[in-house]
């Protein structure tokens, strides 16, 4: 079983199957048994509730409450803003009946076609339509905004080739619902939302990320502008992780929400909507992991330590266990999570290979002759070193070591993206490149039909116009038409 | 705007507008565009998130972990266990589409004939079914048992009459999923999780509560046996408040879920199920809110004190902040949430009616003169009383009237219901009583007849075979057939 636990394709084979097989073994999520959806289990979850909390607490430090919209749509709401339904109209669940009834041939149930909607409802696949719909009746003065208001909420997206994480049917997400008085006021929040963003990819997911603004064609279908955080894979492919979109107008005046301004004049309401999903987890996955399994920045790990006796009767697990218990009272009052596997129907082998794949940040791990000699010995799942330590004082190592663990599982992810970021001005060049999988800054003539050539010949897109970065102007690779600026292209997922 | 805050329905005039009214006007939830589901407002879903951490702490407590499973059921997995899709397939939003198009008439969007699902999904109304269709997956041995999950998640019934909070077509709610290698180990679970519901109706929300078993009739659909909580509303009327359901090994044999025992013998996994659920908002509001508007326990107050200044000028406000601000920190460092309202858009008597109507325990107003004195007024929530105390030491007083507000409305409910609550043994006094709006502890042969003719006389249904009470032996009062004990009987939401 332990031996099965680590036998996984490796990522230089298959990383598409590598990860397919981590998500599993590491009891993250499976399949259901509805197409495209997963059920995400226990331990994945407590990962993503990190996440949650952590994002959540976050928010509200910003000002913004938590609320909670329909999950069903009527069709007409998504028709109000012309690109919007555009963009979330075709491939979305469709609620035409509110009965099933039983089967007059005996064949358990059936729709019952009495039971038809006067309207369709439809799943929601994002909620500015519904939410705006309601700002209506709660914005009248611009004494009643800002409002700051996000939902934790579960939306669907029929999509047709689904991958655990990074593309499902339904996935879970936060999205954060704006409404401000000024032009200026809502943009700073949509700035201050990707930036938000961009700190927790950086600080808790150890998950370096690049910033910018999306080109026309990639952007939000309803937003005037949609800025974005990206990282980089372990293969080089773009990951979209985050986004916050300035929606102008649009949404006030499909759904007509406006407000008296200070001057006593009705004006439109300016808008945004931000998020991030449960897609945050095949990100986490994606930049750390190894061939061994699951690696985990500790901030995130649902588990920080582990520790595991290594005992050959009761007597002497009773021995260990005396020591070991004030070492996890200790560690709990550092505020790290700790687990002591003392459960005797698994081997130690076994239970290092299971945390190993889970990616638990440190083992340790006591037998007899740690007990005489005072030792413990601790592995470090980022680099997988093993030590023997002092058992005194050990608290104190773990709590060090992982912000260490943390810090390096950073510094590792942006160096592989520093080595694998280059700039490209010949469009042959750029086809070799993006092929072996990096990150390119190349000139664009800022045209859509540009992007789509390049897409269409290599797969890549332009994930962004990054905030930061060469400003210098140039020539298109591809036109030679004059470049404003350098922007970054990838294939992505 | 104060005055129109304030101008409520009584309850005695019309109880079920009073609480209408005080849904939308303490800014808890309104409708929503799409039938019979609402919007939960920012103030109304930040009482529901204290209710969800306290309950998901406890439930982690006992060893539960969440999960997620997903939104939309197979219709055919409905159909596995027969009593089960009797209760449930009646009334559910049906998905029979996954696309829309647009219009060749140009009238927006349509549904696409073309996109039609080879088996429609239903939008889950309880979890039972796609659980334990997953569950099969998961358990293979006894050392995979306890399986201890909850899921976090919405969930939709096609109700016909709806009430906010109280009977909603979608509602959230947590569902629980136990899965255990013995009859007597998921039947300890079961009483365990309505044993917890009451502690924390009666710690958390200070609503006594009855707990029992529900009778044959009024059973979950699929369940061996259903325990309940049951609170009295101020109208004398029951409301179920949680349910814990012993599924026996229905769903295990539905979905073949077996285990290896420890004898090596393959057998069905035990289950049981429990939920809670929006509807505890309703509840809250009936137990304690008056004419005035809400009244919230302090436990479930996501401001527990409001400090209102009362200025004339920059100046004076500046005076006041600077004796307030310390005494803000003394009280979140006491673990208090509190709020310094010195928006000055706002004039005191509209902030006065405001968190009154929103249930704010404690309100400390806060005057030029009291600067001079030395003084603060404070009024608690629960009894409309006002006091005029010394500002030096004001934290600690607030503090510990916060732990008798919470202890009062206990009792106040608690004495309420037991001046309501009385044994009847002639039908005709049971039906004037019921009328009243009492809880009657009744004699009953047991029978499901019986109590259909007592829920068609009388609208009043078996609330429950309370866990306490007189066991003594009797005659039931409509057949006149012997009953083991008294039951309880009510009406209910």
């Amino acid at each position: 079983m332990a031996k099965e636990l680590k036998n996984f394709t490796k990522r230089s084979d298959n990383y598409s199957q590598w990860y397919n097989e981590l998500v599993v073994k590491a009891d993250l999520a499976e399949q259901s048994a509805v197409r495209g959806c997963m059920v995400i289990k226990p331990y994945g979850y407590a990962i993503w509730e990190k996440m949650q909390q952590t994002l959540d607490r976050m928010f509200k430090e910003t000002g913004v409450q938590n609320a909670y919209f329909p999950l069903l749509i009527p069709k007409s709401f998504l028709c109000r803003e012309a690109e919007h339904v555009e963009g979330f109209a075709k491939e979305c669940a469709v609620v035409t009946h509110y009965r099933l009834k039983n089967d007059p041939d005996g064949n358990g149930v059936i729709v019952d076609p009495a039971a038809r909607l006067e309207e369709e409802l439809i799943v929601r696949p994002t909620s500015e339509t519904i939410i705006w719909g309601t700002y209506k009746n709660w914005i009248t003065s611009y004494r009643d905004l800002p409002l700051l208001v996000n939902q934790w909420a579960n939306v669907m997206r029929w999509e047709m080739r689904t991958r655990m994480f990074l593309r499902t049917s339904e996935f879970l997400w936060q999205e954060g619902h704006c409404a401000h008085a000024t032009a200026e006021e809502s943009e700073a929040r949509t700035i201050q939302m990707i930036n938000l963003y961009g700190d927790f990819a950086e600080k808790y997911m150890a998950m370096p990320v690049i910033k910018g603004t999306k080109s026309a064609n990639e952007r939000f279908a309803g937003a005037l502008n949609t800025y974005t955080i990206e990282a980089m894979m372990q293969d080089g492919k773009a990951l979209q992780s985050g986004t916050s979109h300035n929606l102008g107008q649009n949404f006030a005046k499909a759904f007509d929400v406006t407000f008296m301004n200070k001057d006593n004049k009705p004006e439109y309401v300016w808008a945004n909507s931000w998020g991030v999903s449960t897609r945050l987890m095949g990100a986490l996955i994606m930049t750390h992991s190894d061939d061994n399994g699951l690696v985990l920045p500790p901030k995130l790990a649902p588990i920080q330590v582990v520790i595991v006796p290594i005992y050959k009767n009761e007597e002497g697990l009773k021995a260990i266990s005396e020591k070991v218990m004030p070492i996890v009272e200790e560690l709990k009052a550092l505020g790290i999570s700790v687990k002591y596997d003392d459960a005797d129907n698994k081997r130690p082998g076994f239970k290092f290979a299971d945390y190993e794949v889970k990616g638990v940040p440190i083992r340790l791990a006591i037998g007899q002759r740690d007990l005489e000699e005072g030792t413990v010995e601790l592995m470090r799942r980022d680099t997988l070193e093993k030590e023997t330590l002092p058992i005194e004082g050990i608290a104190g190592v773990v709590k060090s070591l992982l912000d260490e663990i943390q810090e390096n599982l950073f510094n590792k992810a942006l160096k592989m993206r520093q080595e694998r970021t280059i700039e490209v001005d010949a469009y042959d060049e750029f086809k070799k490149k993006i092929e072996e999988g990096y990150f390119i800054l190349a000139h664009w003539d800022g045209t859509t039909e540009t992007e789509e050539k390049i897409k269409e010949d290599t797969k890549a897109t332009i994930r962004c116009i990054p905030f930061e970065g060469d400003l210098t102007p140039g020539t298109d690779m591809v036109t030679g038409k004059p470049s404003a600026r350098r922007v970054l292209f990838a294939k992505a997922y």
